[in-house]
């Protein structure tokens, strides 16, 4: 199942079908930003591309595939003409599509470097899903690229598009229970078999980089500050045909300048979705804190606990689609653009090392 | 405060009042064992004495303190003769005493294994507080004393006599949430200054040797297995007045043979009481899990929680109490005999010497 998963992915980046473009011919008039959709997988169909429909400023106008069908039936589904329809193969001709402004990658994670420098190079802004690369290295050379080419890279953390998340935010770093002295974060689900996050060649880890990436992004932002020293044990039983290449579960501990520390589960066996931030008066916390939707909060003060409810607000989805968008529109800056995206691969990459090295690894402050 | 405190244990220690011992008065007809408390404090004074009143097998039948009007009042309180009254200096003549069939070492850590072994010596089998003493050397110290005393040796373990504790063992054991893959244990309490514990020469350690070790203790009961790696951070401010001798924040991951990982919070300075069993097939939380009293259950199965309670019990002191007293009637072992202390130390070594030595450490399988 992973061979013929990784096979369908690589065979279509291969197959390289010409398609024509066509003219430009989105109208400026709505002034939303075009997007372009890089790969068409259960997230990109099920989760952003729906969201659009929320966005004020975004909308989607190109779809890139290997699938000729899946271009067929997503390009029909939200009215994409064919002359935006692309094939791996005709993908850098997307710099010729005046419609496209940024482009959405979507793609197994050892890909997220290749196209999106590529789409860079092609004049394109960037929104690449976490985590941003496979290496530290990698992160750095598309940085390196965007600042050359000019463009914004973003990278997709929705959940600091998500009010309860903003909420806990700021609700932790203004000292709302006491000044911050633990941070526990648990993420994990019990993964099947048969998917491209259990190959390494194209995930470029297990739990970690899929799901655990949670439990770090959430210490780092409910922190504000980079770890300093990390700890990590990893447990994966290697008989478990999920995980010939990739890790089940690595559980790591991160001290923070101002002493903070965040003890954190990525499993990839078991089910872990929420945070709890506490401080010397109590504590705030998310159960679950980072689904796609239906974030709960609690907050814990004064020996009295009480949940906190938000009136609905704007999806995290359109809402980091549109994020993107205004900052195209009116050139500024992503609150999560590629550094931040390196930030969480250097810690990853310590996290890594840690585990296989039976050693504390410490980082300088950045 | 701090030397304050210590200086009232030692000086008690030292004091050395000569009592006179009565002749031996209890009664065997009710069938109950006789317990000596050493050590006053509130732990003793507040929890464990007052448990004696429901107790089936136990009778509180002297005490030992080093401050005269403890023993004054607590003496009147329980009709404790004046002949079962002892300062430290008399501590040793327990042994002409037959009513004493039990000591229960409550003192500061640093003095249990003397005490212990002291008793031991006078012919008396042993209830010693946990930690069981502040270093392995110390513990197999004890272990060899009472094998070669032939007396018993039990550590307060008491949430291994609650019914919630015994409960979530049995579930986590018998896979009732699916094979066990992640525990996560939280204990901590902001700790105010002033007090014997902060003193690294009566407590041994901060945090982990107080309150941590419950998270601890935990992992490896919810389990049955001893930790093979360990890996600890510690986070102490050494300007905090509280903390110049001992740790506050030291978390902590284990992994055990089996597989499961351990992520362990302990802190001096933020409050936890929690443990959370993740199986493939859900989880079962203790929130909190081991307070004196309230201990409450979640299961989490098939998508939905659950809270889970039980018919009113006897309390886990007197169960804990009457546990010995029923070990030495009938000549059995504890179910937290010497051993099971050793092995938290054994544990509590690793993580100190990790968070010291920032690296892993690797235990032997005992």
């Amino acid at each position: 199942m992973v061979e013929n998963s990784r096979r369908a992915v690589l065979g279509g980046l291969g197959a390289g079908l010409a398609m024509t473009l066509g003219p430009a011919r989105a109208s400026a008039a709505d002034r939303k930003v075009g997007y372009a959709i890089v790969g068409l997988g259960y997230y990109a169909t099920q989760q952003i591309m729906p969201a659009f429909a929320s966005c004020d400023r975004s909308r989607l106008v190109a779809l890139v595939s290997g699938t000729p069908a899946k271009l067929d039936t997503f390009g029909d589904k939200y009215d994409i003409p064919a002359s935006h329809r692309y094939s791996y193969g005709d993908f850098d001709r997307i710099r010729n599509n005046p419609d496209i402004d940024i482009v959405y990658v979507v793609l197994p994670n050892s890909l997220h470097a290749e196209y999106s420098i590529r789409a860079a190079q092609a004049g394109k802004h960037v929104m690449c899903e976490k985590p941003m690369a496979v290496s530290v290295a990698e992160g750095e050379r598309m940085i390196a690229a965007f600042r050359q080419a000019g463009k914004k890279l973003m990278i997709g953390y929705r959940s600091r598009f998500e009010q309860y998340n903003r909420l806990a935010i700021d609700l932790a770093r203004s000292g709302h229970v006491g000044p911050t002295r633990i941070i526990t974060a648990d993420h994990g689900f019990p993964i099947t078999a048969g998917q491209w996050r259990l190959d390494r060649s194209l995930s470029g880890g297990g739990s970690l980089m899929d799901i655990g990436i949670y439990s770090l992004n959430a210490a780092r932002y409910l922190t504000g500050e980079e770890p300093v020293e990390v700890s990590a044990i990893e447990s994966t039983d290697r008989n478990d045909p999920r995980f010939r290449t990739v890790e089940d579960r690595i559980n790591f501990l991160l001290r923070f300048p101002s002493g903070i520390e965040a003890v954190c589960v990525s499993s990839y066996s078991s089910s872990h979705n929420s945070y709890r931030v506490t401080g010397t008066g109590g504590w705030i916390e998310m159960s679950p804190a980072t689904p796609y939707a239906g974030q709960a909060m609690s907050i814990h003060r004064n020996g009295e606990t009480t949940p906190r409810t938000l009136p609905p607000g704007k999806s995290q989805f359109a809402g980091q689609l549109d994020h993107l968008a205004e900052c195209v529109i009116n050139d500024t800056t992503p609150i999560v653009p590629g550094e931040e995206g390196l930030a969480d691969l250097r810690v990853i990459e310590a996290i890594y090392r840690s585990a296989a090295e039976r050693r504390h690894i410490a980082l300088q402050a950045m």
